[in-house]
């Protein structure tokens, strides 16, 4: 159960019953546009703000898991769910009127990691048997959030990434499920003294190197345990970091690691540079790519990294650093 | 385990085994200031920004519940906390260098229930055996964040409420303490449309008067099952339509309830008008006047009932409404 110094190892695994990707556009133009489940043209998805905007597509994707998974609404017990804005109001605004018990979650961009794992400990625990973990970020609320209001029209660096709207769900599932949660790792908060809100791959490394080595020493491994280990948005400058943290700490996981920021957008077409990011980032790549992958029998086990990177405008005004975080969840498919 | 529809009765009943408030001076000259910890007088605590002071109030209220509990840091395998700020940036400044995994949370002035609900889910199923629940909250941050700053100098209505600044911390423990968590009743989000931010008391009764009465459904008991009802800042105008909202469902608490909100500052001598609000109001008046009426066993038996208003000057500025939450814990004395 309690594994190591910061994991878990779940007696009863949960499954996940099903997922759901919903992205935009942008993102269904990009190299996994294929892999989603629906895509919606209209950046304001019909709404009248990219904050509620961003609501719709989460509320799209639960709707849809909860059909994929022949679930009614009220069969879920409880919503563990976030978004990247203050308050978290993304979250709100999708899940006001749907009469289940709610978390509200705040990891920055790690949330889809910090859900599923804080789902998974329902269900094994047997507090539940369907629970929902969900998470949504929006390219025009991100950016009025956090750094420009897209109508400024600013340049972009390109150490910067571009923020993935779209909204991924998951049913957590004492039951049902071919891909299983063996077990997670739970991150720490690492700051390196990063101050550039431009670079958040470089924040948000040290904290995925971080919780990747805890989850081999807790676990007993190496990078060979899995098929594929998948961070969140650290883009192709954090990604370089990683690797190399890790193998400073003797693991190489060069030949099995991708970035889900990275491998979301094409940059020589779509001009993203630094790769995607945000919340949903990570949880559409997974709902998409990554479960089809396990389906298919491509990979058998992997390692999901979420990455977030944590300022708000007020801290980042105010001269502080941006500290980042990861959690870790292992998914493996039942043979 | 499963208890009704929202509700989980604890098997292996988790305990509180030290808890800790700090608060700053206005709260320290309230009615319940001889029940708090420590009282930091300078609103900055020694910091520069009311941010950091926040965090600062988050780091010493940790601190203090760790050494009441003779525990070391490093015995901590888990904390869930959260702050009202965007990003919970007062949560992140303040663990950013404790080294233990984090799962951060965002319900609002109802944070502090659901850390205390998510400890206590992890403690009882074994996951860890001590965990720290944490919120905080600060006049200056807070206005800032969600009305005007204090330099500003803005009127507040006789509807407003005031943010406490403080912090309250609580390990939860598999083996130690004097009060145990018998149960939770995990809230769902309540929109009864209402839109004014100087108004939250209103914006949170309907969800508290839902989690209450669904408490008393799951575990088929009334409010007579309670020593006390603590609600967590509803003020007065809030606290009237609370009881109007369970009078209409045929549960009278009138005579065992009190709001944390009022009771922290005398608004005759302090000017608080509606009473106390932020995710400290609660946390710190549980952990110091709670408990330590549960400790020289005035009461056996409580329901604590924070509340929390979502909004965002975004959403808020955008004409959304402000629905309200609230989480509750079943609180028992050890006979």
């Amino acid at each position: 159960m309690q594994q190591g110094k910061q994991s878990i190892r779940f007696e009863k695994t949960p499954y996940i019953r099903s997922c759901a990707s919903i992205v935009g556009k942008k993102e269904g133009e990009g190299p996994l546009g294929s892999y989603f489940d629906k895509i919606i043209e209209d950046p304001l998805a019909g709404e009248k703000t990219w904050e509620l905007a961003e609501s719709q597509f989460q509320k799209e994707a639960l709707t849809l898991a909860l059909k994929k998974g022949n679930l009614e609404q009220n069969q879920l017990r409880y919503l563990f769910a976030g978004d990247l804005q203050g308050q978290i109001i993304g979250t709100t605004f999708a899940m006001k009127d749907i009469g289940i018990p709610i978390f509200g979650l705040y990891g920055a961009c790690s949330t889809a990691g910090e859900a599923l794992s804080l789902a998974a400990m329902t269900v094994a625990a047997g507090y539940a048997d369907e629970v929902g973990a969900i998470t949504s970020s929006h390219l025009g609320s991100a950016e009025k959030n956090f750094r420009f209001p897209l109508e400024y029209g600013n340049q972009r660096p390109k150490s910067a990434t571009w923020t993935v709207t779209g909204s991924g769900a998951f049913i957590v599932s004492s039951s049902q499920g071919s891909v299983r949660i063996k077990g997670i790792t739970t991150g720490v908060i690492k700051d390196y003294g990063i101050k550039d809100s431009m670079n958040m791959g470089a924040a948000m490394a040290p904290a995925a190197a971080d919780v990747i080595y805890q989850n081999f020493q807790d676990f007993d491994c190496g990078a060979d345990e899995y098929d594929q280990i998948l961070t969140g948005d650290l883009g192709s400058v954090g990604k370089e970091i990683l690797i190399k943290l890790l193998k400073d700490n003797h693991y190489d996981i060069s030949k099995n690691h991708m970035d889900c920021g990275i491998k979301i957008y094409d940059d020589a077409l779509q001009d993203t540079h630094s790769g995607g990011s945000g919340c949903a980032c990570s949880a559409v790549t997974l709902a998409g790519y990554g479960m089809d992958k396990l389906m298919k029998k491509e990979w058998k086990k992997i390692l999901f990294v979420p990455t977030g990177a944590l300022l708000s405008t007020v801290s980042f005004n105010e001269g502080q650093t941006v500290p980042g975080i990861a959690h870790a969840v292992i998914l493996e498919r039942q043979s």
